[in-house]
């Protein structure tokens, strides 16, 4: 029996570029194939239960707008009511994945006991709910940054009793996630981090992270579970200063712990631009050590200094990010999770759906330029011809010499390089002929 | 015999804050000591050859405005007129260090082998002229950024040609720093990075700049440097993207490449602003990691988006920086460098002058407030509080746990932890006791 | 009776710069004089309501972290019981004003009838409260941002009937004003602009926001009210553009549509720091206007791209501004409303007098600095002495030229201008001998 | 006699889209028909000749990398060559327009009358060149920023004589845009501004800012000039804090000082960025007070916090852009220039043509894309719907009436109104329908 939130909104058919149906796709065609593979395994769509089905339309300075039947979010009936309408927008999108915290499909218990058991009862009747569906379950992630418990923090909380809290409720999401087949678990520190450094001892704090994410590993063998564990990065927002910065910073915490081989990465186009850096920085920079994991694909307002994830609405930007995906050689388990939100006057059903439907267009139409780029080959061109230098015996055997016999190289043989032109502007008017 | 360009002024003496002379130390008395050390060894001032002397005065949308008789530098007989009021200059101050690059020393001759004749000639001069002073060299640097031979990198040039001219030049800077008896020796790379990644191999580049670094390292031994290798974190500008983003980034990139126990980091506060820090977190975190060597004093203007190279002037920012600094032990061989410039209006001498006076003054309040703060105490006893749960034997076996032990234990002892307050403002207001 | 909420705390007292008690004051000795007045007179302290008493602790990311008695704030007996803390409060500071948001003081009925009642009942409530205290009502105010309704603006809203209920709102909020001796009545526009052009017809929007501001001060006229209205600027958020962006922006509206000689401005910190201006840019505009009416005084964080709303904790910045403010002559109707909010971290009752002890300490010192520069009169004899050349005959009478009889002088006296030193660091560290 | 400069390149033809030749236009087809009139009517395109001829390539951290036969640009012979140069890059891409700034076209002599002397002899012979183009001039300017003699402002000078240099140079230029036939003359105030409160009377300066174009206006009268004056916002950069800071503020102080009606704006790209505003919003705000005069196109970093120039690739920015333009009725006397320049390591005069017939093939897409918009009608018809309430009479009567009788319309109705849908995301699919 529906919900009857979706009523009067069909599911979403594929009708080509000359459609001007707003609750069409004009050019997502989920088995149209892109360099030998259907486009819907390419991009691996997700649907974010947190923006769609949780948030209310708040923001610092209001209240909710939105009016779902599933509000407030404080007992079980209305949990099952706001999965029941989150699966069938589901199959409205035909969404092969979701993604879910725990805090967005349980009504919260206050306890550690009490969320558990609601956790189990949500989940088991997901699970029933997803033998129905073809929807799979991208990721799972505990929420330990909304409840006050966790206002300083989980794993690295002044307080060992809230490290111990944050510890059981990670252990249930991953029960709960490998209950329901998920393909990843993600942990995202939104309160890992600090307000003041005035109050914080860094060293413990970033030690004590380590070590509990050390415990996640060993409890992702411990039962089998075969999804990848993934961490985000993030530099700040809610906390002032988030220890999982950006990519740089992740790997190099990950290394630092011997964590570099069990962990990757969950990225986000929002959080690259908190941190100072093009979503694609990013994704070439985890691509280049091998950590890219999965995206969170969004859009953030450049101007707004704060996470806007507004859902992506600009091909050429997109484009540059399915690049390096391609580049890194496409998603394994992981895929491209909306974590994107309406507008707050968006109140209709009709602006989630076709929210979705238009972002899912423009990770289509960045998927296809992206592809056409490879084909074509240009870029790949322009590198190999810039640093065709580098294949000569000479230059590889400078990189294994010293300071002082180069020297005695550059003035003997008298090295005085002409610099060369970096061709910017011709390779972003090479991109625009895809885009 | 005197260059004329400071005719006028005097020995800037330490006369109290009662002074209201603006060429007088109103708070840095080099010979009071803090926390059993003398105020000048604490802070150890170099002055910086390139702002103070080979800077013109243009920006990105004007020429010179300053007018020296040393300038253009194109010709040894300036050079020298250059380092005769340079050394002036570190007298008036009694300033115990300078830094240069080669390129702010040197006239440029267009050629590695030229560049080198220059620049031992003018460092055997200057080093005559150290013998007559009691101004030592805090570290030589290659300026490997300015002449157009660098504009795509130097050690991560798609251009073999250019990573052996750097690997050259950097030789010859590290011989001339080691001949003047410098503390350390300092890389910034300014074009280590990208304008686009449309033509940028982003793998091969961090490799190259790995590579170069440990021949850096290699030489260093060789030759019996004893001086700190220091490497400078900074996000951007010149390049649109630099690799050695922050603190954190460079600390990642020495630990991937095997050399964290080689390099540490020069951190400068204009630096830490540009990549979204504040000066305190780069010092913290370099102090967590023991990889703190030396700071570039300075201030950014937070609401320009360049890198502005202001003198220092607000001390409750200067405090915390130098709480850090004396946490970490306080320098050893690192120290204060002033890599400031005078605004492109301020012409004289004086001003030259007075803007390092009150510098000086602004680090010497700040050091003495930073000191107060740790004799007093109440920051380590507000962190003690706050963590103290950590030293029961319940957490410490809890961190060597596991994932389901714990939440076993949270549920048989129903831990449920109430949050405490940070108290955030009120260790604001102590610091301001203090400032 | 007492509420309790307070309970241990003692009624703050001035100790001087020696006293190591937090709750007591260092520098803010109300009845010291500074320039004639008394410090009390010059700062006019006021403790906004909403952030004190009716926020809760949320963020973005997180809900409620406070627990307040008064919680949730749905009733009558409730918004009673929080007044009462709100006196305890104000006498415990001996706080001079306070001010309300409508919202902030009555619980939400639904609907404008409702919300009459409600305000009309706890005005009367806080007006029988006020007889017994002296804390006097700085300004109140209308909340058209926070419900639902106003979430496409007020004034400004696509929709005429939440224009009509905007104006019945403000014209309560003014009648309560009013009843209560408040000495201004301030309209801030959270929800005046819009989230995307694309569904905004700015032109209509302005001038309906005009008209609305011509009713406002018809209204203030009629009733006789003698307070000053006055606008806040701010740039954006809760909006991606708001309308009031800047002090600028403002003053040239409120000129096209002939408001400027019965509006002023109330400027906030934070905002002028997301305006990309600093605070005391925005005074001194509106100062050179005779524009200035009141401060909003806190804090933003420089590096966090939303408004932080910290208690003010630096006093170089803080005197700086009211450099300017006393160069206006000071406060006539206006003041020092703390627009600041405890860190969502700090829990405690004593966490929220601290921040205020703190805030006003730095405020004294701010003044006293300010007062102190301008009792030397260095600042302005600095201007005086660069700007001389406009006291001659010669360039009053060149204003009052045209381009062809000045370029006839150029060419016939030769006129060939030398730039002289604008002395930045020399004001700089003149500046910093005063704080 | 060509200059070699741009030999092997030949006259830039359209191809249309199917074309991979990168010195081909794609989708620019000046006699292509667009709402009416032709692409090259609507476009205007003008070549800035001061980024693509004067500018070296250096930057705050570089000195030159482009090696022009021109350069160094000081004597009247290399000036020449560089005008030849220009004009056939002019018939290379068929540009309508160009424009200048005195100090781009003439050697510095060093003082006025002979910088008058070379402008007069160069702008002769300039229009002997303009005779054998199609070419002809957008609008010619003045730089009064490079120069240090500028470097505390022009006519915002404390020194007076420095305003009768700046007036005695803008009369020459506006002679030499006058008798080049130039369409617009601007005004762009880069050290019209400040680098510190400290040491500036903000008051005066904004006073003879506004005599000073008093004077332009008058003279342009007097000469007959039938060209549009405009003024240029920009926020900061060069200065600290620029005057002209964006649209509102530019009309603001338009209006104050009297001078609305006979100046205009250039609006940047790169400076509403800057400034915080989108492109967008500052063409759309111009429009909507009649104030739109002409733009410079470019795309600024939105990560690089200063004012990158970079040419344009992004048609969905673009496309928005041009909306606005189009709807305020399309350029008049104002047209498209590119205030852009190639990146600094673009090397080879290919580069230079590429870029803008990269920068001519976005605009193209984007005024198609903008045409199409407003032929189709959606956004109109999104606008008119959703501000359909204020067309009925009670809406109207509503704006004449006053808060106490809205007040009592509202309580006797029982006015409650339900927020609607803003319906953003389905306008933004929309767009992406057309870019």
């Amino acid at each position: 029996m529906s919900t009857g939130f979706f009523d009067g909104i069909s599911k979403v058919a594929y009708e080509g570029t000359d459609s001007t149906n707003p609750l069409a796709f004009r050019h997502y065609n989920p088995d149209e194939v892109v360099m030998g593979k259907r486009m819907e395994d390419h991009l691996r769509f997700a649907v974010a239960y947190w923006h769609s089905f949780a948030w209310e339309g708040g923001d610092p300075f209001g209240g909710p707008t939105f009016v779902r039947p599933w509000h407030p979010q404080d007992d079980m009936g209305r949990a099952k009511l706001k999965a029941d309408a989150a699966f069938e927008m589901f199959d409205i999108l035909d969404a092969p994945f979701f993604c879910w915290h725990d805090a967005d499909i349980r009504p919260d218990q206050g306890d550690f006991a009490g969320n558990l058991a609601t956790l189990e009862e949500i989940t088991d009747y997901i699970g029933e709910k997803m033998e129905g569906s073809r929807t799979k379950l991208l990721w799972g992630t505990a929420n330990m940054f909304s409840h006050r418990r966790w206002m300083s923090g989980a794993s690295t909380n002044p307080d060992p009793d809230v490290f111990a809290v944050a510890a059981a409720t990670v252990k249930s999401c991953m029960d709960a996630t490998h209950k329901l087949g998920g393909a990843n678990y993600v942990l995202w520190g939104g309160r890992e981090g600090y307000e003041t450094l005035l109050n914080t001892d860094l060293t413990q704090e970033l030690d004590h992270m380590a070590r509990f994410l050390h415990m996640v590993v060993d409890y992702k063998h411990k039962i089998g579970f075969k999804g990848q564990i993934l961490v985000e990065p993030k530099p700040q927002e809610p906390s002032k200063h988030q220890y999982d910065f950006d990519v740089a910073t992740c790997i190099g915490f990950l290394r630092k712990y011997g964590l570099e081989n069990e962990v990757k990465l969950n990225i986000e186009q929002g959080h690259a631009i908190l941190a100072g850096h093009s979503f694609e920085h990013e994704l070439a920079l985890a691509t280049s050590e091998n950590m890219l994991g999965s995206i969170d694909m969004n859009r953030n307002d450049y101007q707004s200094g704060w996470d806007t994830d507004q859902f992506p609405n600009n091909t050429p930007e997109v484009a540059l990010a399915y690049y390096y995906v391609l580049k890194s050689g496409g998603f394994t388990s992981g895929g491209t999770n909306f974590d994107a939100k309406l507008r707050r006057q968006s109140l209709e059903a009709e602006d989630l759906i076709a929210a979705h439907v238009g972002g899912m267009d423009i990770c289509a139409r960045g998927l296809k330029a992206a592809a056409a780029m490879i084909e074509d080959g240009g870029l790949d061109e322009a590198l190999n011809t810039r640093y065709a230098g580098w294949q000569t015996p000479e230059a590889s055997a400078m990189l294994n010499s010293d300071l002082a016999s180069i020297t005695e190289r550059v003035l003997s043989e008298g090295i005085n390089p002409e610099p060369r032109s970096g061709r910017q502007e011709i390779l972003e008017n090479y991109v625009n002929r895809f885009v």
